[in-house]
């Protein structure tokens, strides 16, 4: 367990410094993201895309629990989306919000997320 | 760690039943939700105007996982909230959602609650 809380954390180092050349060590080719497989490429694009519409984006665990294969992560923002996010005309408002998260291992690597980021509490800040 | 996951599937099964009566055998008296101290009597308010809007409501876990003090589960809905939910005007539409959850524990009881429930899936079935 201690040992893919590490690796967990490791990803979450891999994305915060943008080393996209090692995500592979992280993400299955094959990765699912809320219910969709769009594998490692996408993955990369999909954050990548995330950095260009958030350029301040940092990702911190806030709670974090795992068992053999799964872990569960809370993850707080304090960012400034620099124009449309989530469909929200957040257009530079400093914002902060959660995602709570959930991912499962196939061995060493992330095979499938489930994501919710707290939407509600981005629309409360930008009224 | 297998001992608190048995007391979480009581409390899920608590809430399925409406065991309004039960609750404060899960539920600390000064719980906080989301930031905020509702406590055990607001909780059991929030539960049962959540029946209110939704009254075909039933909690079911999808993703769990758990160490000596945190829950972390993936609860999934297939419902019809009969009016407005989240501001939204879903109107007796089914919906299917997920909730992100996480419950810190003290003993027994559920003593702070994170939720994330996933509102853009829900507006995306009301278009």
């Amino acid at each position: 367990m201690i040992t893919l809380l590490n690796i967990y954390r490791d990803y979450i180092a891999c994305l915060n410094k943008k080393a996209w050349d090692e995500l592979d060590h992280f993400i299955h080719d094959r990765v699912r993201y809320n219910g969709q497989e769009i594998g490692l490429a996408g993955y990369r694009t999909m954050l990548q895309q995330n950095y260009r519409d958030i350029p301040d984006l940092y990702f911190q665990p806030e709670l974090l629990v795992a068992n053999d294969s799964l872990v569960a992560c809370r993850l707080t923002f304090n960012c400034t989306p620099i124009g449309t996010f989530m469909q929200l005309p957040v257009n530079g408002h400093k914002v902060q919000f959660a995602e709570n998260v959930f991912y499962q291992f196939n061995g060493n690597k992330i095979k499938e997320v489930w994501s919710v980021i707290d939407k509600a509490a981005i629309e409360q800040q930008i009224i």
